[in-house]
């Protein structure tokens, strides 16, 4: 067995995240072009000239959910990878940079000029939920042949995302790494990442979950999806089935996780006020997997997750402009 | 004379900004690349790979000195427009998105591909300063035919910052806009940007306001350069001959305002904790603009431009990922 250097190697997508907060008639309003309050909606260039003449000032900041579990695992003191596509333009420096800025290696081959980095819209609602239209970009350029397999062997966790089913290329970069997981004795973690994810390619994640998952995240509704039962304990009854380790967030009714049939309730860490979900999930998931490789109780590893999750949904995206800021009232 | 459109027409810089939480020690170490505390620097691609490789994560905003000024305009219920130059890649896109969502005219076209929007690294220290590192990339086009002469003759004050004479071709696009003002009965207001950018271009930065500027801005050190005076009152009894107005920025002692000879103290508005001061001086600038604008008394536009500024530094500058949080204290 190859000697393992990195406690957690994430895959996903490469994306940086525009965030600006909307109105909710504002982020309806975008239903004309497919977007659904709540959910990733992935668009193209037409579709991005439409969001970004409907959407307000922005702040940009590195994203990707499997990069964003990866950042909060780094950030408690965890040691991590990353493989995930960009370009060589200026917000593909920014990403390398803030991966590398967390320690984290981060090699992969940039794609080709031709295609700018991935970035996601990030909607931001007054009730806290994120609304996210993705370009995918480079990321549409990520293949199996990205996919080092020393870097899997040297790794004892690979996190994986759902979302990277969207793209068929990506899919397959996804498959090659749960097999060479198999090989080298890696773990393997997959968040499901969206409802609408689950839908388009709930076969190849049973089968996938079934043969290679040792720990699978999901939130109600995705798992709901994933074994298509109406009642949270019966999903939940036939997820445990699946896999090793079943984690599910239940927003603020905390999380659940099941461990070998044993059953640990998680408690929410309190927030004052939920300024916003972005990023949420994805620190939980950090957290937890940080607790895992350390080798924690579940009760232990969830009670991280919850407070990095608390801790995502309470910060505040505001840069040096005054974003969404009326003055008006100032005015004598 | 020509219908004026618009109150104010910013031309300046078209930067992202990239800010990023840093150690006293980190930002000292830049000193070996000529970047100073506190001071804006002009970097190359070499010291950019320096910045980045040395500096932590970072969160991306709009900025550029005379765009964020305009940007507080807007915010006060202004009309405006701005002439700057960005390229047609994502920071060019979110760029030109961010002043559009704000209802500002721009239509500048964008610079050569091979050339990406410029950047600057603003570096946060613990005590509010701000050290920056700008990368000039596609303002470096900026030139004379990008000044539309019909958008000046339609702005009934056009707003200049003094960076623009870092780039020869911009100095000259910077005097042919101040000449275009005069023949349209349009206002010209400068803002002297930084002690390096007045010690470079004194004397013609003083011609330029004898014979063309209204309002001039600047803090008390860029007033003692550019009137080469060590006492502040000599200073601007040196400088209050040069112009109309004269409004000089004094940190937590406030600020002043000469408007013909007539002296206004203009007290701080108060700021619980500085937790970052950039934007606050180009923030101020646009409180005073929307309330000269309007035709408020002196000290009325001064209070606009004071709450404005302390708005500006006590918001704070974090995304989804929790930037320099560090969660190992939370480790059991």
């Amino acid at each position: 067995m190859s000697s393992k250097i990195y406690e957690l190697l994430s895959i996903g997508n490469a994306l940086v995240d525009i965030l600006s907060y909307e109105s909710e008639d504002n982020v309806a309003s975008l239903a004309k072009i497919g977007i659904e309050k709540g959910n990733m909606t992935l668009i193209g260039p037409d579709e991005a000239t439409t969001v970004l003449r409907q959407t307000g000032q922005s702040t940009m900041i590195s994203g990707g959910s499997a990069a964003n579990t990866l950042s909060t695992f780094m950030s408690f003191g965890g040691s991590g990878a990353f493989i995930g596509k960009v370009s060589d333009d200026r917000l593909g420096d920014v990403f390398r940079h803030d991966l590398k800025a967390q320690g984290v290696m981060y090699t992969t081959s940039s794609a080709p000029m031709s295609a700018q980095t991935g970035r996601s819209h990030v909607m931001i609602t007054s009730d806290g939920e994120r609304t996210m239209a993705t370009q995918l970009g480079a990321n549409e350029h990520f293949a199996p042949e990205d996919i080092d397999e020393a870097l899997v062997a040297a790794s004892k966790t690979i996190f994986l995302e759902g979302y990277l089913f969207d793209s068929p290329s990506a899919k397959e970069a996804f498959m090659t790494a749960a097999q060479m997981a198999q090989t080298h004795d890696t773990k393997v973690a997959l968040t499901l990442s969206s409802v609408s994810c689950v839908n388009a390619h709930r076969d190849d994640f049973v089968k996938l979950t079934k043969s290679h998952v040792d720990i699978l995240f999901g939130n109600e509704k995705e798992l709901k999806a994933l074994t298509m039962k109406d009642d949270f304990n019966e999903a939940v009854e036939a997820a445990k089935t699946l896999c090793d380790t079943l984690v599910v967030t239940r927003g603020s009714k905390g999380a659940l996780i099941v461990q070998e049939g044993v059953h640990t309730d998680i408690i929410a860490a309190k927030v004052e006020k939920i300024e916003d979900t972005t990023g949420a999930g994805d620190s939980f998931a950090g957290g937890v997997l940080f607790g895992f490789a350390k080798g924690f109780s579940a009760l232990e590893s969830g009670r991280l997750g919850a407070e990095a999750a608390a801790a995502a949904a309470t910060i505040s995206h505001i840069g040096a402009r005054s974003v969404n800021r009326d003055f008006s009232k100032l005015v004598p």
